[in-house]
């Protein structure tokens, strides 16, 4: 029922909040968890617009930022005794999210409520919305 | 992190979905189960409107169908070894719940992902989605 968990973050402290409940569902069966960061492939599109901006040195900087957290909290969930393991990828967070919970076909998705204060967000919607309305999984929700 | 669950449902298909997922929590630590069910007053405020139905006997069938609904999912949860606690109240239904839910100050709310198919919750958006928006609590939310 909770065997392999996918945990999209965007390392928000609303993210980490969910991190506890992953701990909590091992007596539940939870064997596996996927971490997610999905490098929003719309803001490396508007570095490449500007003249101003080395949009390559930023994209790198981000993934090697990406890739320390990332490794941090895959070093975590597997001092706690899961398989884990890490993946980021670019693209548009909810569409990720919803194709990597389907290709792995995991048990549930676990995530913050919302992620990083973002207008966009505000005026659009969350990512966690939209995964909450359209994904197939069950998806734990987790509050501030 | 899971001890005492709040299970909303309409008796529907969707809402039914959840209950072995509360089943599967309970290595996590899960004890207590309370179900709660909200005869909607919005309903009954529109039978009091017609003067062709008699709004109390609705109202008292209506009552006596979810007593016996609730008491056959409390009985299903004591069995598997819960303490379960069926509620009946009347209200608006995701206010009840997010009021029950701080009430009884729960460790997390579990519900299916859509009530029974309503033109209201097509147009405005289930009672899960407000949920989800407005919980204190962490939210499970269960697919078909």
């Amino acid at each position: 029922m909770f065997k392999k968990i996918l945990y999209p973050t965007d390392f928000s402290e609303v993210a980490k909040k969910a991190l506890p409940y992953i701990v909590g569902l091992k007596g539940a069966g939870t064997k596996e968890v996927i971490i997610l960061y999905i490098i929003d492939e719309r803001g490396i599109d508007s570095f490449r617009n500007s003249t101003a901006i080395d949009a390559l040195a930023v994209e790198k900087e981000w993934e090697e930022l990406a890739l320390n957290e990332i490794s941090s909290l895959e070093d975590e969930l597997k001092e706690q005794g899961f398989i884990a393991k890490a993946q980021i990828n670019k693209g548009i967070p909810f569409r990720e999210i919803l194709r990597v919970a389907e290709e792995e076909n995991v048990s549930a998705i676990i995530m913050g409520s919302h992620g990083k204060s973002n207008i966009v967000e505000m005026l659009l919607g969350s990512v966690t919305d939209t995964v909450v309305r359209k994904a197939q999984k069950p998806v734990l929700i987790v509050r501030r």
